[in-house]
């Protein structure tokens, strides 16, 4: 039996579309060989001409304009790599539009539109692949769509952004302040030079509704993901947490509880034990928590040029079986219902909390009474550094929710001989 | 459009086949919506009548006959959880005969005759699928064969077998020998009554065969594959382990050199920072490393009836899906190539090794002249507990080829001031 064969369009040759193009010089003939199909790049689309020809395509299948590529009745799959919302939207529609299948790196746009993108895909019987929008080369759209498809996952939580992740590791093997383990990440280039989503949390934000989308079968408002970055960990926070048992992570956290799903990003003390400790560095995991399967965890490089491109060509794979073998795929997106939200300050937690006090007679109590009267109560206290007239308190909460937390946490600020600007961090439970 | 069907037919109803009954039960109508393809346990075999009985299985669906479910004309799908290499072989055999996709959790027989079988169901443009023989809830031959299919796998390692992993994460908590973590393993349900396979790591083999031939591409002969199990593993060796910076694990490892494939089980010391090393109690872990992708993990529960039941049932709905939207599967086993095998004794390695010796003048020097002889250099010597005039010396060398050390081994042996019966542990570089 002849081969089939599927054409493939590139938009975008920046750092991933390279290594896509890389990769399927290095190893399309491998892949066609496991999957039975030909893999052919028929065209490549980047707005930078020069770009493009440094890259080495031949000459007759590069073109700066995407519409090339787009309206080509030849293809059949289009890469998306260009990111952002648009023109990306605007492309991948016109691609579905052109009866193309779609490959996309694109977390912005699949967190904010993919809903509605999925959906008109299913309408023209064709399919959106998006592995490698979460996680780089780390398998987790793919399980959480089939591996998992028998189980109720209950919760989720993802080490998602390695720029994040490098710096806390950073700070804390070298007590490092979050500036200097910032622009040692910028030399070694696991930070960009605007890193303000990273560090925000933005970016660990857009990867969780994706995975919660596909592990709760819900849509995902945004507005209902609380968001918190770790600009205000320092190593004092960590070097404290590593003394109680701890390690400070940028988490992102979906949680399916009896009122509704809870989606969160902020730093988190996570214990030392945990499986999620030991992922240091620029490395991403996802450790999900199903009623069957008790507890996974995907563990892997989260970005980078040839981790993202096996993603994107493992998709590439799947859509070419679907169109030479013309099976419909399992679309997982079509069950997805309105949730319900449960906003931060309805959840509980263990607070970590760290604050300086004036050192005199009294201060404990008023503290005392100030978590007392909301009734907060503490696991543990330690004071042991002073500075001059000046105290260090670190307490840890027993489970308390957010509001209860937030409004003693007034009232402790209010008390005259507390410090403004206390560290608080929220406990993995 | 009418949501399609399929009937299932479950050969064995033990400990993982209830499993599968009860998450069908719990959970089928929602996997049923996920893939838009109703599931129907339609016929259920066991020789053990009352078994099945006490499960609350429907009367008219119930069955001591096991032809009774394969030669029925209605059933699509068969979930063989017999086990072992006979009756299952046939049956599955005779499955594949009546025109029905296959669905086991069966390691032995695929790692035996999973080659032989696969060609018999392509044959048939059917399929036998098998993610619940590795790693029991653990997404692994799915991710294998789909997700990493654009990169080059060189070498995997595993830890995937609970009872000898819960046993040594017992032997170093609590200093324990062998046979008291064996028994403490066995009261809480982690090791099986005959546990011979586990410990002798003949189980971690037959996983170890069923993933290198997916990430190799290559058929598998057992008797290339090197096994050693943990049964000389003391509780001392694993102490001196932690002194130098490394963990004992029962590793199944699977590499591609230039050579060929090289494939083994045994001991191994693991530094205490990878990611392997905090793979504790009963979890069970696979880490790859790709020319692209660089490093995953994947982790979970290895064993167990919910777990590895979401792996069945993940299969069964990818068969499902098969059958009604009519589409063949991504076959990645029709590439299998035969592979050279490069036996242990042309590996190399850093080598553990602790014995006992007449404490006296001399000693040293003979040993060292003993392994210079034979090009082996050290990186590390500890002495420092002696018992009245016996010493113990514990040794790291540098990378050595295997029958090199074995051959200096054997000339330390022979020293007179040597103890017999030294520990060897292989390091994992």
């Amino acid at each position: 039996m002849d081969r089939g064969m599927v054409k493939i369009g590139l938009l975008g040759v920046g750092t991933i579309g390279g290594g896509v193009a890389a990769l399927l010089k290095s190893s399309g003939r491998e892949i066609s060989e496991k999957i039975d199909v030909d893999l052919v790049l028929a065209r490549v689309a980047d707005r930078n001409l020069s770009r493009l020809q440094s890259l080495g395509f031949p000459e007759d299948i590069i073109t700066t304009k995407a519409a090339d590529v787009l309206e080509d009745p030849e293809i059949d799959i289009v890469i998306e790599l260009i990111g952002g919302i648009e023109p990306s939207r605007s492309m991948i529609i016109s691609a579905l539009d052109n009866g193309k299948y779609v490959v996309t790196a694109n977390k912005d746009l699949m967190a904010a539109h993919g809903e509605e993108l999925l959906a008109l895909a299913r309408d023209k019987n064709l399919n959106i692949y998006y592995e490698a929008s979460v996680g780089g080369g780390i398998p987790l759209i793919r399980p959480l769509k089939q591996s998992l498809v028998a189980d109720r996952i209950h919760r989720l939580i993802g080490i998602v952004n390695g720029t994040t992740n490098y710096i806390l590791t950073r700070m804390a093997a070298d007590n490092l302040n979050l500036e200097q383990a910032l622009s040692e990440a910028k030399e070694l280039g696991f930070a960009e030079v605007d890193s303000s989503s990273d560090i925000e949390g933005r970016d660990a934000a857009y990867k969780l509704m994706i995975m919660s989308g596909l592990a709760f079968g819900s849509s995902i408002d945004p507005g209902k993901v609380h968001v918190e970055g770790i600009s205000s960990v320092t190593y004092e926070d960590i070097a404290y947490a590593r003394e109680i048992g701890y390690t400070v992570k940028l988490l992102a956290i979906g949680e399916k509880l009896p009122e509704g799903l809870a989606l969160r990003v902020h730093p988190t003390l996570v214990p030392a034990d945990h499986p999620l400790a030991s992922v240091l560095n620029e490395f991403n995991a996802i450790y999900i928590e199903g009623d069957a399967v008790g507890e996974v965890m995907f563990y892997g490089r989260g970005a980078g040029a040839m981790p993202t491109a096996t993603a994107v060509l493992a998709d590439v794979a799947e859509a070419a079986r679907c169109i030479c073998f013309r099976c419909s795929d399992g679309e997982i997106e079509r069950s997805f219902k309105k949730a319900n939200f449960v906003p931060i300050n309805d959840l509980s937690n263990r607070f970590y909390l760290r604050f300086l006090a004036d050192d005199r007679a009294g201060v404990f109590a008023s503290l005392a009474n100030a978590f007392g009267d909301e009734k907060v109560s503490l696991d543990m206290v330690i004071q042991k550094r002073s500075f001059g007239s000046t105290a260090e308190i670190v307490l840890v909460t027993h489970d308390v929710c957010e509001a209860a937390f937030q409004k003693a946490l007034e009232k402790v600020l209010s008390i005259p001989a507390i410090k403004p600007n206390p560290s608080v961090i929220r406990l993995l439970g």
